[in-house]
């Protein structure tokens, strides 16, 4: 069974999974890559992941778990996270831990193993998007869940282990660090201000254009203020919302162009570099908010994170965001 | 001139150092490696580096910067931040920025370009401490600065660009997030018990043993409850002490002996891996602190940073701190 642990000066939770590695030794070698067809996220290699979860595309008349799907949704044959058990909350002298519960499931995109995310259509990532909207609300009535992550990684320097494209959903029984600090900085913005500090990002990025990489009617594509590495770009609803399963499908329309023109524009002007993305969104059991705001953080795995970064928390960043946006911007797609 | 920026939700300040990059799509591209006799970090060649600011070992005849030296400092040619100049902390809109002002440095640890730090001996490694001590006396007269990081990058994977033997020292003039997390828990933690948690966590690692690599009279070695990664290692005085700086010459010695026979055993353990080492210790203008502890975090770069740790702020660890422990533990050095 998976473990959270607890860091006891800073409260920082960490997951030991145990089920992921085999010897210690082994750790960062990679799995052997799946060769040709034997691919388990191909046509007819269904049996080879666990029973789908949700699927798109197939015909009804067809059998569960046999080709034919647009989106397939499995659990994680390596998971993070295990889905059965009690959360056991407890003390080991001084720390704390609990159980490893929680889901941890693949969104495999596509059927076809030779295109990216950048290179389905933009009705194809929305179908993916959908498909991230329809677990989270399946998720969510599963009580000891606070928060869902959907992530992306693409290409081995961004910690995928296979190349077929996909994503990935994490179902955790806390709210994460990173989403719980900007929940808390924009509650304070809005306290001071009684507006919303992603909405106040919005106008000036729009206003001030130089960070800006595209926009559609619904949707801000641009690089950040204060980038944590080269090329980082975030996509935003230009309109308030706080969560991401509340936005209906024309908008997930939207948001798809808008995340596929980014991941393309990145591919040609970087040459298809690794990349993650995540979605941060208002934690399950929060009522919506006014002063928190969805939105998808793209970040190319271009440079390494090494002793400064881990020891400071700063990051260096060689590219300022604005000739990182101009250079996207300028990209022939 | 690099730039500090502040991102607007959280808080997180960031170095945009353009010095360090040619062209945006170059990023992530390493320097070229120096071949053979022409390492900057060898004797005779002193003048391909800006000029040394201490040096050790160096008969008092013999001219500065030439051969004959057993550690030298030296400013980073591709600094990240720059001696010069004042703060000039101003908004930008809703965002904030200021001028990166600080100092960067490269301690170059032995002349000999073939041992890594792993294989000097304890002496040497003392003089690379004491090093560390004397640069942070020095530069903690410039009022500008209120936080000294000391890291090291080993191997590619971990962020170095040269393979000689080296560490870093940044000089920042703001305190970096991470630190400042680690004091504020720390104080928490004293305002409940009135005890320092670190001596808490020295305690409790001596009594339990099972996350032990080892000790000497003065430093304990041990994988933490909570770690990052795999193999993450923390040295720490077992006699409270909250300025690395405050330690005199004859404890360094033995931090020394511990550091250099933990990286040691992570070499021969996991195959020379790539890893990083940061010195956390109290801020240059807080006085002597109760709660707060200095201590190095030795962290192997045997895994991806993927897009759910960036995400979420939680690691996921295959490797259980107690089986790494064990692992160090067992190897013959």
């Amino acid at each position: 069974m998976p473990e959270l642990r607890r860091d006891p000066i800073v409260g920082r939770w960490v997951i030991i999974a145990t089920e992921r590695a085999r010897r210690p030794q082994d750790v960062g070698r990679l799995r052997e890559p799946p060769r040709g067809g034997l691919c388990p996220f191909d046509y007819a290699q269904e049996d080879k992941t666990p029973r789908e979860v949700y699927v798109t595309g197939r015909a009804p008349s067809a059998p569960a778990n046999g080709p034919g799907w647009k989106v397939r949704v499995v659990p994680n044959r390596y998971p993070a996270l295990m889905i059965e058990g009690e959360l056991g909350r407890e003390p080991a002298g001084i720390y704390d831990r609990m159980n490893g519960v929680g889901a941890h499931e693949v969104v495999i995109e596509t059927p076809d193993h030779t295109r990216d995310m950048a290179h389905l259509t933009d009705g194809e990532v929305a179908e993916v998007l959908c498909a991230f909207k329809a677990r989270i609300l399946d998720l969510r009535n599963d009580m000891r869940f606070r928060y869902i992550l959907l992530f992306k990684n693409h290409g081995q320097a961004a910690g995928a282990t296979l190349e077929h494209s996909h994503s990935q959903l994490i179902a955790l029984p806390v709210t994460p660090r990173q989403v719980a600090e900007e929940i808390e900085g924009a509650r304070r913005h809005y306290e001071h201000r009684e507006r919303c500090i992603f909405c106040d990002i919005v106008l000036q990025e729009r206003k001030d254009r130089s960070r800006l990489v595209l926009e559609n009617d619904d949707f801000l594509v641009f690089a950040p203020w204060a980038p944590r590495s080269p090329f980082e770009t975030w996509i935003i609803p230009k309109r308030h919302e706080s969560s991401f399963e509340a936005e209906p499908r024309e908008r997930l329309g939207l948001c798809a162009a808008a995340l596929r023109s980014t991941l393309l524009r990145m591919g040609v002007a970087l040459g298809d570099p690794a990349y993650n993305f995540i979605i941060h969104t208002n934690p399950l059991r929060d009522p919506p908010s006014l002063s928190y705001h969805w939105h998808i953080e793209v970040m190319p795995a271009l440079t390494h994170v090494a002793g400064f970064e881990w020891g400071s928390g700063f990051h260096i960043n060689p590219v300022p965001p604005e000739e990182a946006a101009e250079f996207l911007r300028l990209v022939a797609t």
